[in-house]
């Protein structure tokens, strides 16, 4: 049996994103910003695009600009608003413990240029307090971002209610919605959100494209200097086939949204269910304000990195964490965040699982999951020391 | 009749690019950053790649990290080179006055952060002197960045000079070769060269991807932030059907190179013969030390949009110079460091042949572009003042 459940990582690109980059490769050939029939005809086609997307998060075309992905929309969507809050002698950042690194290393790098961040604590649930956020602001403060969902745990965070507590302060909201956008709804008026960051990889779409949603009224700051493309706000020849491809996966996705989350949702909490059964397990992140795709645990005893491999061998693809952060020893800054110390967090995996996962290969999982463990156990000092009372358990 | 004269733009994707595309998006979907077998897979194909696409440079494959294009290429190289820079307390930048605009807005935004910039002539034939240069370079110089070829004009500028210069001096030597790899041999150790910019959909490969040459020992800053892609440099799932698309198609320019220079060299000298028949008319930039795609004409008399459109209506797809720029209605900054006056700047069209260019074809477009320049000038009131003596004739 082979099953991929590493989704959070990449997806893999549906036939209709597929299709149109191919029909776009052949079709469409000509740049976009060309004068003659061809280009105007791309152009046609990326503003076609530019204004679908728009329409699928409720905002205008002309707020939204293409990216080379979410890490990039993330830095450039950071440093606009900082930008923005510099001018008016604003330069604090409100931000949370668990935001993806494409957040974190640029907030890092703001800091040094004189930035100041507080960053929340999304306690044992992974979820933000808006209570907590309410009294992080400041006068100076120039931004909030916190992400929709996280990239670990799945965690679903209170975006409307945080949307609105910025608006009512005037202080920008930025949401890096890369687990979010073709999995859970998104409405930027609703939700009061100033800038949102996605990326297509993440929803069957192709690699190395995203976008950036700003509102209205907000100035961008460039990350990539150069030509007048994307109105100035970005640099570089559109990659029309790889956006084109990115519109038709972000409908489908959307399309099927409702159903996907329906079926997910059963799988997952039936994979929640089997592998809490796993003595000295736990479950990450809250159990209800979660990404349908998204499963968790922590195992007590345990190194992760000999359960991917050995679940490998099972034909399951899993992770202990991030792609982004997988070849690093240390333990999840996400898991650490939400209270789990060193040793617990190392021994933890992540499923993301698809929607065309079935209620056999979730069966599949636990048996493979609960043998591995039990097998790593088996010759683990650290197991040893707990189940003869030289440790503590914890989980 | 219908012929793309457009290729400095942007060039067709060739079947082995695409079909690299469409195999790797299937057999290696992972993300390269992944622990298991599917992962592993992808970051075999992402190193064979950089392996491959470094052997075409004779760089080595650490030297070598992929981005989003030419224009995130151009800003990293600069800004990076400039932190080095400044790190030593040397913050003197020497480049072109006709460089693209990924690098002249770059520059610009170093001089905002104390950089002080020097902007080479590049004299009527469009080539920088190294006499110049070497007059040029201070004890504070970090940087030299000058173009390989240009993106306008087609004149390629004397790298291996400039590198040898640059090197002997212990200043850091960047080029810009969008408009030149696949197109002309590089060698970035032959020709002494720092750092280099590549952009894929130049050289018939996909859109949206690029790399950056970086000799070792260079240390990089991150434009992009985030997870630790590309050995912590740029950040953001690596776009391996691209990077894979990019492989194949540089693979096929750099077998047929020899081959399409020669067929193109005799088509551009032959359309260069037929257009300056054309009275009031010249070539902009040297005939020799130039691409061997490129054709680039000033008419006096008339307007560069209009030439566009009506040879657009006659099926040729032409530029009046970089498509980056072409919404601006400024003329360009290239013809005018090559000193041509505005009006004259005006009246210009830019040829870009690809290697399927038939002599027929050559044909076709020097009898409709004779043709519309009549036109033009049939009712244009400059041509009238030209003709009466009103005004005088600078071609």
């Amino acid at each position: 049996m082979n099953i991929y459940a590493d989704n959070a990582a990449t997806t893999v690109i549906c036939q209709a994103a597929a299709d149109a980059m191919l029909d776009t490769m052949k079709n469409y050939p000509g740049n976009p910003s060309s004068l003659y029939i061809l280009g105007q005809r791309a152009k046609e086609k990326l503003e076609d695009s530019r204004a679908q997307i728009a329409a699928m998060i409720n905002a205008e075309p002309r707020e939204i600009i293409f990216t080379s992905g979410g890490s990039e929309s993330d830095n450039q969507a950071l440093l606009s608003a900082a930008m923005i809050g510099k001018r008016k002698g604003k330069t604090h950042i409100i931000s949370s413990a668990f935001e993806h690194h494409a957040i974190l290393h640029t907030l890092k790098k703001l800091e040094k240029n004189g930035f100041e961040v507080t960053l929340l604590p999304v306690h044992e649930n992974g979820i933000v307090r808006v209570s907590e956020l309410e009294n992080a602001l400041r006068d100076d403060t120039c931004l909030v971002t916190i992400m929709t969902a996280n990239n670990e745990i799945g965690t679903i965070q209170p975006i409307k209610e945080i949307g609105e507590l910025c608006r009512s302060r005037g202080v920008l909201f930025h949401t890096d919605a890369v687990q979010a956008v073709g999995h859970i709804p998104i409405d930027v008026k609703e939700q009061s959100i100033d800038m949102l960051s996605a990326s297509a990889h993440k929803f069957h779409g192709p690699r190395g494209t995203g976008f950036l949603y700003f509102r209205k009224g907000i100035v961008l700051s460039n990350l990539i200097e150069g030509g007048a493309q994307e109105r100035g706000k970005r640099a570089g020849t559109e990659n029309l086939p790889a956006i084109a491809g990115m519109t038709a996966a972000l409908r489908e996705s959307i399309d099927g949204m409702e159903k996907h989350n329906a079926h997910k949702t059963v799988i997952r909490d039936h994979l929640i269910e089997g592998l809490s059964r796993i003595p000295h397990s736990a479950l990450n992140g809250d159990a209800e304000s979660r990404l349908s795709g998204n499963v968790n645990f922590s195992f007590e005893g345990i190194e992760g990195e000999s359960l991917l491999i050995l679940l490998d061998k099972k034909g399951i693809s899993a992770s202990s964490g991030s792609a982004c952060t997988s070849g690093a020893l240390d333990p999840s800054h996400v898991l650490l965040s939400i209270g789990r110390i060193h040793d617990v967090a190392h021994g933890s995996l992540r499923l993301s699982i698809g929607e065309d996962i079935t209620m056999e290969e979730a069966d599949y999982i636990i048996g493979s999951v609960k043998e591995v463990v039990e097998y790593l156990r088996s010759f683990s000092p650290v197991w040893r020391d707990l189940m003869t009372g030289k440790r503590e358990f914890i989980l």
